[in-house]
């Protein structure tokens, strides 16, 4: 695509940073987005439970085969060396902390791969995958092996993609894709978890990181003014000027 | 709303009454409900699966904002010296055994509370939530601390109901409110699990729990007698006129 | 319902307004409509396709039936004197220029009508029914004797009210209701095509029309100099500066 | 239904090889179904999540409640000294290792059973059940008592199929079905865990496993290649010429 | 299906008592059907809207292809003399007045027939088709050709059933089929337009066809009464006890 | 998108070939496509049932918008000397026999114009616009200026693309796109009614006109043979081959 270009550096967020979001609640990161809060898409089945990723966006798009298509993205692989399965080449290419973002067709699309590309590309490092479509191997998936390697997807299917219905194939490889109604660049800061996943550009990460911690301090006041039972809810959500005034001292 | 005055005293269903209720199954239920029957829905997601509430209802009704209806509502909270936002008024209001029930437009309606307007209703010692939209903070309400305040929701969503799309106002309070295809009246008993959740008045409960008691006892008895393999399972389910007067015989 | 009290007299917007709205097609009025654009519902039915209705709107709110809540509202009909059927008490109390709009659950919820009570409010002079719900008597309703009385519903069925599944009770009459995503309150204007509908307070009647009638000169203007063929799109729609001030001097 | 005569000896496949069967992917088997491949169907509820069965296909058709139909269906069931209900009737024909597939309408047909009846099956040595439409009593299903007796069936109810809405009756024992877009002959083998159900005629089960050892050693091998990191995953999966030659001679 | 034995003669109801049933709305003959008012289905696209039709039902029975299905179909057919494509074999079956009624899957299902199909069934005289599944040649069967013989289908496609996804087979003829939560017994008769579809016994046709009258002659009463504006809507529909003597003596 | 460079000369196609096309039905087109017949796509609304289109597809691709891409986007149509507005810039682009292609999101998507873009596109001589997406003015689409101007849309809305939920913004002009699932490529042929569309290779018409011409004489011939009412259904569609004889000598 050409209307947009992002170099944008993947140690820029450090490891820390991605180990500190993978422990924030989405609500609370999604407070500090500003105009990225509507970069925020739910509906996933994942295959680990309970646990949240947060990683920098791979991306690749897949658009439904057809012969005149098959034939350009072959040549293409063959002048680039690279594997035009793109779960081949993610798990050739993708990097440590990675979190891979599939642009698939959503719930009527196309499926994306199986245990052993899985395992290619956790084996990389990344830190898991989104599919805007499907998913085969959900037995294997939900297993040991992939405890810190979760799938979200659309839905998951025996099927492979070359063999019922329309088969997809990859055509660009870390550019602009859409997930639902949201539109992921590469390197943007992806978090996911059952209750959805956010995609925001790096830059954002140091304000949602200090917000969250000035929030995680309040609300722990509050909440420890609500089991008091000293006070009406009122007063407490937000804090009334004079408990806000208390907590501002108390720091 | 003019068309229904209910003055249930809350006492009238013993705490060991919906204790009682807690532990039986819904079709168990179900099976005396007579006329309300109908009185069944489903299509929620529990935040604690495997948990099961028995309350009494406490309903309110809203409705999507607009500027006037806005305005109407901030005077009349402030008339009434109680806070607008719902979720904050039975953070003040809900009395112990409470459900709240809230009718917020389903799949496609609005948000309801989120992790604190839970923990405000949750110590006034309400029993839990059933609410006809959706919720925020799903990672936090699956967690220990609301073990035993399961919330019923048709999705968990990570955005405020003020921010992004309509939002909602609370208009009625303890009023006659609809729940799919059933409508719950202030004081109804609601009983909830991941089967859906069942609204009745609380003068069924002493029947409800006699027959549930005998039901128990002809079903303990038939399966005795279905795992003793010596008997065909249409003589024994429903019981064969000779089973059943043995059965009389026996108890 | 308590919160708001509407005291609107139909006389506020003359039937002059109302015949001009009917000419405006949705989009030329939503413009104006400020923060009240939400308050627009599309997926209905039209029994007149091609046909649009601009009226008043008096409200009904239907909950499923329940047997106290039937008891409740007989009894109140009958105090009252009206008939607790709301398409028979519309039948009697609908006014000139009024739209009929229900709040009846929507593509799941209750039948309002049928052929025998569209005939009874169309007497009454009313413009329409917009239905957040079903009806009855499709056939009849497309036919000639009510070409001028379009009904938009959510579906069309066989059955009546009270035979199959769950039947639904009025239980408020001119009140704060609910279509799709947006409030309804008693004296709104509503207008209505095969586009959708719109809800807004009549306050806003006057602002609509200068605004539509300003627009469709400047449109006509606009298509004008489209077809002449000698202007980029771009410089046309919206108006350059220069064909902006040729405009203002044409006037 | 005359089209179809299939007289399957339920020992053709030997309990072993279902044993064997249970513990494969879906995937897996699926590879080799050949023209078969289409008998995959998903969207089922697991009672049992985490369970995989394998057996023997025991069918069963129904068709929504008329009258007429009722009368002939009495008729036959006393004519054949067999219940009419086709879950009595299963708890008393249905043989070890025997799944019950039962045509039921999809997710808006109807209710199958609840917990006695499926207690009833369970006690013949039945491995599970797939409902094309709906069960009562998960709550029971899901416990303990259960644990080797999955039931996947489209959606969970608490009404009994007699009582709300359409009731449906048993009108064909031991037919060719239909389960989403499969159809399904008695005595195909049935595969079954949360990705799905697989449904295929017992001829091919040598094959199945078969192919299945082979794959899992070859997947193993490839497993270990691409742990190794000294592979490109291009190279390994399929594996190319070369180390598709190291595999035979380590073999 | 062994089920039921329908030896109903396809003259028990006269071409005339058709031609009368074709005339009445669907609503009005609902009204007689006592038990068999389940007896409805709605959902169906017409390719001659504003078109009824009366007849008598000649179903059939399809299902997703399987190579051992198709063998036996075609073994069958062979034996029996007949085209496996079902819609052939109408086309050399059916009679005059008969409705084609298909169980095909419904909108995720197959595809009947298209335009030369469609031709080969009109001209043996019957009155149209219902499927539960799709059609092709949608253009072609909107034309003035088809003007007498509407298709209700739930789908129209270019694709024929042998070329993308699954195929269906034709495997019973003239059986109890399943329409939504309808069941269809050979010679039913059927009403249908775009209010939806009713299938009932022959032996209702009378008590329709008196009830209907009757209930013509009431209603053009009524809406002469309130045209009038001398009578309070409910004081007409029903009539009172007065206006019902009045009436009565008037007849 | 870098994968597939067409430089298709818009005029490899005549427009008496595009003519023709036009008033082939799609069935008869779909015949002859080859590995292209999974590019079909239905469920559109046209704003002019009845009309069919043949057309060049000028594709376009769009995004949901997120600020830095709204930069980018504006960069770069300042650069280029376009307008950001796609509808406007086909409103300056767009040639003769054109058909305006865009991706849009589907039915959740966002909308790609109204009639003043309409009017923009269709004075550059476009046939038509297919929007995998929604449209407003639909009340004026579906007027008489627009008669021979065909738009196809997921769903019409009243609201403007910048007002209400996500906005879209263009990202890719001319480009391969996604439309259900089917991947349209610049200068694809594009035929389009309510029964769907079709997009093909422009290689591809020559073959389909000459193959549409024969089956218009046989199907015309089957026809012929089918009204004499001289064969049996099976021996004419498909001809006999006794029947193929003789049409191959008659003509």
């Amino acid at each position: 695509m050409e209307v947009i270009e992002k170099n944008r550096d993947n140690t820029s967020v450090s490891n820390e940073a991605l180990t500190r979001l993978q422990e924030i609640q989405l609500e609370d990161i999604w407070r500090s987005l500003g105009d990225y809060r509507a970069n925020y898409v739910r509906g996933f089945q994942s295959t680990q439970p309970g646990r949240r990723i947060a990683g920098r966006a791979l991306t690749m798009r897949f658009l439904p085969r057809r012969p005149d298509l098959l034939t350009a993205i072959d040549t293409l692989a063959a002048e680039g060396d690279w594997d035009s399965r793109y779960y081949a080449r993610a798990g050739e290419e993708a990097r440590a902390g990675d979190v891979i973002v599939a642009e698939l067709g959503g719930s009527d699309g196309g499926i994306f791969f199986g245990g052993m590309g899985a395992l290619g590309i956790q084996l990389r490092g990344a830190a898991g995958v989104v599919i805007d479509g499907g998913s085969r191997d959900l037995a294997e998936l939900v297993g040991e092996t992939f405890s810190d390697f979760p799938v979200f997807a659309r839905f998951f299917d025996v099927r492979t993609t070359s063999t019922l219905g329309v088969a997809w194939l990859g055509v660009e490889w870390n550019t602009p894709v859409r997930v639902g109604s949201t539109t992921v660049i590469p390197g943007d800061i992806v978090v996911a978890d059952e209750t959805g996943v956010l995609f925001f550009p790096p830059e954002l990460v140091a304000t949602v990181l200090k917000v969250a911690d000035e929030q995680a301090t309040v609300e722990a006041y509050e909440r420890e003014l609500l089991r008091s039972g000293e006070y009406r809810f009122r007063d407490v959500y937000p804090l009334s000027p004079e408990l806000r005034r208390e907590y501002e001292q108390r720091r």
